[in-house]
């Protein structure tokens, strides 16, 4: 069973392509970038190559959905470049093509906070896609076939880049709203009934995440209450829109967390800053990936309903979505 | 009598320091930036070391109020470095502080579009200064002493940055718009009544421009509908708030109106370029303030106006505006 985890944000180093092995993972969309600018996604890239080179019998560079296929049938797991802020493209219309010839397919609009393009979800609700660079990078992304994310954008951002983009777009990794509920702080980065039924009309993919900070619970979220929610989802939009994407990382520094809070932008994070999270008992990391399917089994989701959950569902989007415009009917 | 125009936007070079002798200008504040990244910038600022260097008998860097007044009074023309766009600062809090040690004093928010400090006049007049970036720039900005400008921004920027600014700030060139009206298609740059006596209840100062495309009647605007609005200004909020801004730009091909109009951001201008605009018969050049001044005493303003109008003002407003806010009473 092809398991693709839409969203992981790791440190890259061998004991997380080991991980992926033994959890069975055949793709992961990993981060190049969430502040850094083109210049230093560029070394982030060519750290990649290296990881490519010297851990080839673990990992390879997907950019088709045919790729990731052929990657995860050899036994080892496809990595999916993409960024979570489209500060790599700077003010630089030109940049998007440039990161897709390096191979990156998927570009969240930004990350928490508003940058030329469009405004994340610390900012206030109603702002959304700018007019001119905003609406232009998404036209340009659905030329090349680079998938527009939204996962920290706010609703605004969300609804507007279903209006502007051509093509179906993807929550890479988020939770709804409605269920995890108002008792979880960072619920705002979660999407709300509304978006998630407009995501789905248009062919889109939510990923549902297990970053504590989003769960219902937080790191007390049991599997019962993951698969509730998952469960939830599905009778929301039907199961052909749900998939995975964790939000898991590891490998990091404490001191990281101010660069993904503040960036450069600020001398201090606006939000306090408690330390790592604790994941949950049920998935402390990639090796935990059949603990979920097992839960789904026993909770009587269909074999077909695994399938697609856990990996089809997003090998069909990127198969579309990693093409160019000009190659899809 | 010092003349001091609160912005031009020449290609660098002896002819337009000339033309600053030759018309008695004092001070200018000129444009280092529109698009330009940090290191761009650093190029356009090793230039001006350049031009200070080979022209030391027309020009020299004023950081100072007392500087301009020193290099104006030695018959040179005293330039104040600015940027039309927070783009140099790129996402870093700390490059303010860099800039500010070049001798930059000037900084408009955003130069017509959206980027992550503010909206800028092409964007919905709703957008404003950005909850995070935007306003750790403008409590940098005030710290260190670098004029906020919004003269390009929406009218929501225009009036969040006074709310957040705790120091005055400056519409370096702009126009007000109900006495422009609306036959002219740019009077969107131009300001509200409203923000007009906004900015001069909170000690800010206006400079007029000559630029055709935000004047009313365009080219064809006379000395006589110049002096109007500018009587016009003077009657809404008086004689102490009002200066010159020219906007004022020479030397430069046509090709440079795409990157004005379109940056890198775009692959084709939002708006029909049509050329450069035609200079109004009384205003050719630099060498032709003394024509306004002329003007203005046979209007009748009194010379203590002019004194305030063409320079007064933008002094007064820079002795404060360019000290460190704990040097500030």
């Amino acid at each position: 069973m092809l398991i693709i985890d839409a969203l992981q944000y790791n440190n890259p180093e061998r004991a997380r392509f080991e991980e992926w092995r033994d959890g069975g993972v055949g793709c992961v969309h990993v981060t190049l970038a969430i502040w850094e600018n083109a210049r230093e996604t560029l070394t982030a890239i060519g750290q990649w190559n290296r990881h490519f080179e010297e851990h080839a019998d673990l990992i390879a560079l997907a950019t088709t959905a045919e790729e990731i296929e052929e990657i995860a049938a050899s036994g080892r797991t496809a990595v999916v470049y993409g960024f979570q802020d489209t500060s790599p493209f700077e003010d630089d219309i030109e940049l998007i093509e440039i990161f897709h010839q390096l191979g990156v397919r998927i570009a969240q609009l930004t990350y928490n906070v508003q940058n030329r393009v469009a405004s994340g979800c610390w900012e206030p609700d109603e702002l959304g896609v700018s007019k001119f660079f905003g609406r232009n990078v998404i036209e340009e992304m659905n030329r090349l076939g680079m998938v527009v994310d939204v996962s920290h954008c706010t609703e605004q951002t969300c609804f507007d880049a279903i209006e502007y983009s051509s093509r179906p777009i993807a929550v890479t990794h988020a939770n709804p709203q409605e269920f995890v509920g108002t008792d979880i702080e960072l619920n705002r980065r979660n999407k709300s009934t509304e978006l998630i039924r407009k995501l789905a009309e248009t062919g889109g993919v939510i990923g549902l995440s297990n970053y504590p900070k989003i769960m219902k619970d937080g790191s007390n979220c049991t599997l019962d209450t993951f698969l509730d929610m998952m469960a939830w989802t599905v009778d929301l939009v039907g199961a052909d829109t749900v998939g995975l994407g964790t939000d898991f990382y590891d490998g990091w520094p404490e001191s990281q967390i101010k660069w993904w809070r503040a960036g450069r932008w600020a001398r201090e994070s606006a939000i306090p800053i408690k330390g790592f999270s604790d994941w949950p008992a049920w998935f402390r990391n990639s090796r935990d990936f059949p603990n979920i399917i097992e839960g789904m089994q026993k909770r009587g989701f269909s074999q077909a309903e695994i399938e697609k959950i856990v990996g089809g569902n997003w090998l069909r989007f990127f198969r579309d979505g990693f093409k160019p415009a000009s190659a899809v009917s």
